[in-house]
Order: C-alpha cells, then sequence, then structure tokens
C-alpha cells in the first residue's frame, strides 16, 4: 500500500527561532497587528510503500527522526494518509 | 477569540524542487528505498486573534497569500484551530 506522510519540523520550545521573531516584530507594521507567536518550520511531504499503516508509520517517523529533524533542537510531528495499493496513482 | 493557525507553504506542481530532489536521490543509500515523490516545503504557526472562525481564517489566508508565501510559485493550505478567549492561556 501507499501512503502519503507530512511530517511537520519545528524548534522546540524554548529554542530561538530569530525567522519567526522578526516576520512577527514586522507583521503589525504590515496591518497584522492580530497576529503572534509566529514559529516557522519545515514539511515534508512524501509517499512511503509498505504492508500496513503501523508499517509505514514505524517507517516515516524513522525517516523523520534520523534524516529530516535534528533532535537536540527540533521536534517533529507526522500525519499519514493511505492512499491505496502501489501503482493505484497516475 | 484565539485561534491558531499552520500556513503550509509549498512549491507548486511542475516547480523544480531541488532540495526534495536531492533528498529522494540520496535516501536509498541511507536505507530508504520505501520513500519517494519527496516534496520540501515552509510551515508557519501562528496564533490569531479575531471574532469569529470566519474572520481568523480570513485573516491567516491573507497573510498566507500577501506574505508568507509567493503566489507565482508556491501554494498554501491553512488549517485553522480555535484556542478560546484571548488570555485565556497562560
Amino acid at each position: 500500500m501507499m501512503f502519503v506522510a507530512r511530517v511537520d519540523v519545528r524548534l522546540r520550545p524554548g529554542i530561538a527561532d530569530p525567522e519567526g521573531a522578526t516576520i512577527a516584530r514586522a507583521l503589525p507594521a504590515l496591518g497584522f497587528d492580530d497576529v503572534r507567536e509566529m514559529q516557522v518550520g519545515r514539511c515534508f511531504r512524501f509517499e512511503i510503500d509498505a504492508a500496513d499503516e503501523a508499517t509505514a508509520r514505524q517507517r516515516a517517523r524513522d525517516l523523520a527522526q534520523r534524516l529530516l529533524a535534528n533532535p537536540v533542537i527540533e521536534q517533529s510531528e507526522l500525519e499519514l494518509t493511505a492512499l491505496g495499493p502501489a501503482g493505484d496513482r497516475p
């Protein structure tokens, strides 16, 4: 079965996020004074071929923790959606 | 009311994604030959203060389209969650 995984990698709470802070500081002058707590992260989407959902979840989590996030300063969040049998898509 | 918005910005289909392609090319050698179609984007999380959900959604979408994404090459996706009245949180 094919699954679509979305891994959302962001800084752990307490780790400085200069990019988010810069955007947050600029927003009031740009007309968005109702926005706060801006945080910027990376988002990875990929397809994974696995026998079942538990295996796909385990593989995607392994990939996220070993290669996509730096576990010292980042945390990752995984969302998994079944796509159907491999080769089912155009 | 406060709302938490998550804006996921990624390249439009057909726009070259060299970062995703580089990761995808490296994965088989790193033991992940079951992964394909890797795509990398940015993810913004922020809080927004609005009278109701429709307003919050409109404001967050404006912000995403005007400032967070480049509409020529990127598309954005918004998820909104109600957090409760302003000042409700520690």
